[in-house]
């Protein structure tokens, strides 16, 4: 493409397009409300620190398992990260995480086919499984595509087997979620039921959107429902020739892994805030959580989210920007394999009653921000959406949509409190391709896609901060 | 993010949202049609080629200046798939071309700082440029972030001397196009503006987005115009680098470029169609360009467009539609330095008194598609408007907008013939991270965004052939 000029004026999509009259604390004058979110993109664009931070805690700490020392790391650098924006006060919430270890390099081998004889799969074992010891075990492998299809097998005929959960993601799909969505049942679920009929080890198809050669690990509930049994994922190419292979021939596998769960440690959510200079006691919260797999750098899983979420902060300070409510950050620990930085942080919460008006998730990876989903209890969601979409159109320009939908596994528990809940939405086509791997690196993070998430959340936070009214 | 399920139903935003009474050839059952559009859309994620195609051209034949072997190599490749599509003719269409090359490495070396001593600066010269020569040239370095600036100064004061040209992109602008067309005037008229008052080269900063070490090539009006400078482009970062140095003390720098404009050849466009079977005379064109910078691979620019295109006939095919007007795919040469092909196709096209009652480019990379915008003679615009958005619910679900805007350089002389033109809008957060660089490869393009944007052309293609009526 050459010189090609058109006019831009990205259009704005809300799906609730009535507009009602607001109710807002004051009536909000858009004209002049745009102008403040058009200087919110502007600092962002042009003096964002998001990526630099980011690019630190990948290259300098790297992956942020929870309990590990790498983890604690993070929980260090990004208080400092706070300490330095001179928020109002920042602390450490502690909670007790699982402490999972990998291990050695996972052994996944075909050790007999007729056809192709031996040789190596691409695999991971999946998180807080425990792992086959150094002996290994070695069974016949039995695909099938659903829990349900094993459900309907007889015992016998899985037992001593190792079961492998072959469904891909359903590619025509556009946003690759869904696709997620409909398919991690086998991960999550898989190797327990599995367990139940007497399998001696369970295969996944890693949940990618297309063939690559990059096994996913993510979490599996065999060892917390009380089952052992070996669990790992490979590739989706070496998913597909598993596949094949076993559909014309009897396959041994064998399996070589030694992760295994340990003692629980204590770990911690990092929380910095600047306090509401009218409203102190009514909260709208960011953040993302800290910890990430052992793969790769949890770049956009979900080292993006977290280091949006500061950016929102800075920003705001920068722009000396007194906010009426107070604005609070979360770094929230453990969201991968246990939740407890969530649930202590939600906990702690009611037990103090607070109150989150709001409260913003970013973790769907660092990808330009196409919108919001927002959830709130009962009817409170058709009362805040009518209000904010009242207003939304100070959004016009930066094409983000509006709608119902979920928010984020980390503050889903605050939807009791009576606010209401977002979760950032960036484009979805290539997060599955990264996802829970060891391609989730800074490479993969563009700086600009990463800066107009930032800028998208700010201009929320803003909003929202000067023209939300509780509905509770 | 963990098992994160939400809501997808992504929302489509029609600018023009009036929904009119549709006067088609018939009232469009949306139902029905949505069902069409979802099927297409199955049919490219399950099926496309597209991804496919572009790997070998990028890895097989690489980039395509135009006059070149490579682009003659194309030329025969996608004539080549055409043929195997069992399209009802293919054919190539002569145009003469103008054939420039690069020659040696390009030197561009500061060779007298006092601070930094001699160092080399990343460069190319930039596309139709004739070089220095293999003496080179040297001089004192001027910056200049305007050709107003540049033209307000004294001839004196530019006489002998390299005029540098470095404004950056406003990264502030959403969309990149829109920043790249406000920058872009340094590139294409810069050289010859500074020559017309006696610099002896110039330099100028590439149009990229962010800051990095890659040059970006384009074309340069300096030779067409009857100048004779060296001009060279430099990477973002030696752009600062060399600002700096310019702000505090004399520089002089050495430019050595062996680039030259040799006679022109005779090159093609590669032409397909399906013949229409109620309105033969009626053509919807679809289309990218063949040619490319000689730099990288030429993926996003234009290899994808030309994919897309291509797919949208294997789809078709694919799905045994037998459309009513005639559908064409045009692979146009020469987009890059010259037009020459789309000039050639829209003159032949014209005295044959052909009608183009839609056309659609995709010239703006291989990026998750986010809509079209369109472009129409006069009163032309808003009548075919009214219609399209009509029935434009049927892109529900694609999250696709729909705009009034530019096209593309190679269809926008078919606008005079009445018709509505279309330009296919990727995400443009990175596009300028690649644009007419070495960087512009095959690894840079996804898949499944190639596909979704041939889906959207499909679809669009087929809605057109099915409900648009003539307006002439």
């Amino acid at each position: 493409m050459r010189n090609t000029f058109y006019t831009v004026g990205l259009v704005c999509a809300a799906l609730i397009s009535t507009k009602s009259i607001c109710h807002a604390q004051e009536t909000p004058n858009l004209d002049s409300e745009a102008l403040q979110v058009r200087e919110i993109y502007n600092e962002v664009l042009r003096n964002a620190k998001c990526y630099d931070w980011l690019y630190n805690m990948c290259t300098t700490i790297g992956p942020r398992l929870s309990g590990s020392p790498k983890a604690a790391a993070a929980v260090e650098y990004t208080r400092d990260l706070m300490e330095s924006l001179e928020l109002d006060s920042v602390w450490l919430q502690p909670c007790v995480v699982p402490r999972w270890e990998r291990g050695e390099k996972e052994v996944v081998r075909v050790v007999s086919s007729e056809s192709m004889g031996s040789f190596d799969l691409k695999g991971v074992a999946l998180g807080n499984s425990n792992g086959t010891g150094p002996d290994g075990v070695s069974a016949e492998v039995i695909e099938v595509l659903s829990i349900d299809e094993l459900k309907k097998m007889d015992d016998a005929d899985v037992d001593g087997r190792i079961v492998f959960f072959n469904r891909p993601f359903d590619v025509t799909l556009i946003n690759t979620f869904k696709a997620y969505g409909r398919a991690v049942d086998q991960r999550s679920s898989g190797p327990v039921e599995a367990a139940k009929k007497g399998a001696v080890a369970a295969v996944v198809r890693s949940m990618a959107t297309g063939l690559d050669d990059i096994p996913h690990t993510g979490v599996t509930q065999v060892s917390a429902e009380g089952y052992n049994i070996p669990s790992v994922a490979i590739s989706t190419n070496d998913a597909e020739l598993l596949g094949k292979l076993v559909a014309n021939e009897p396959v041994e596998v064998f399996i070589r892994t030694t992760s295994r769960l340990l003692e629980p440690v204590t770990s911690y959510n990092v929380i910095g805030q600047i306090k509401g200079s009218e409203h102190p006691d009514e909260i709208i919260a960011v953040g993302g959580h800290l910890d990430s797999w052992d793969l790769g750098h949890g770049a956009h899983d979900d080292g993006t989210g977290c280091m949006q979420s500061l950016e929102v902060m800075r920003t705001i300070k920068a722009m000396n920007y007194s906010p009426r409510r107070t604005i609070r950050c979360i770094m929230f620990m453990n969201e991968e394999n246990g939740l407890a930085g969530a649930t202590a942080y939600a906990a702690i919460s009611n037990e103090n009653n607070e109150f989150h008006l709001a409260a913003i998730e970013s973790d769907a990876g660092g990808f330009t921000p196409r919108g919001f989903t927002c959830a709130a209890d009962g009817d409170l969601l058709e009362k805040y959406l009518s209000e904010v979409s009242g207003w939304w159109d100070v959004m016009d320009g930066y094409d983000l949509f509006l709608q119902p939908g979920g928010s984020g596994a980390d503050i889903r528990a605050l939807q009791s409190q009576g606010g209401i809940l977002f979760g950032l939405r960036p484009d979805t086509q290539r997060y599955f391709d990264f996802h829970h791997t060891d391609a989730d690196r800074i490479e993969a993070v563009n700086a600009r896609e990463l800066k107009l998430g930032a800028a998208a959340m700010t201009s929320l936070v803003y909003m929202l901060d000067r023209h939300l009214n509780s509905k509770r």
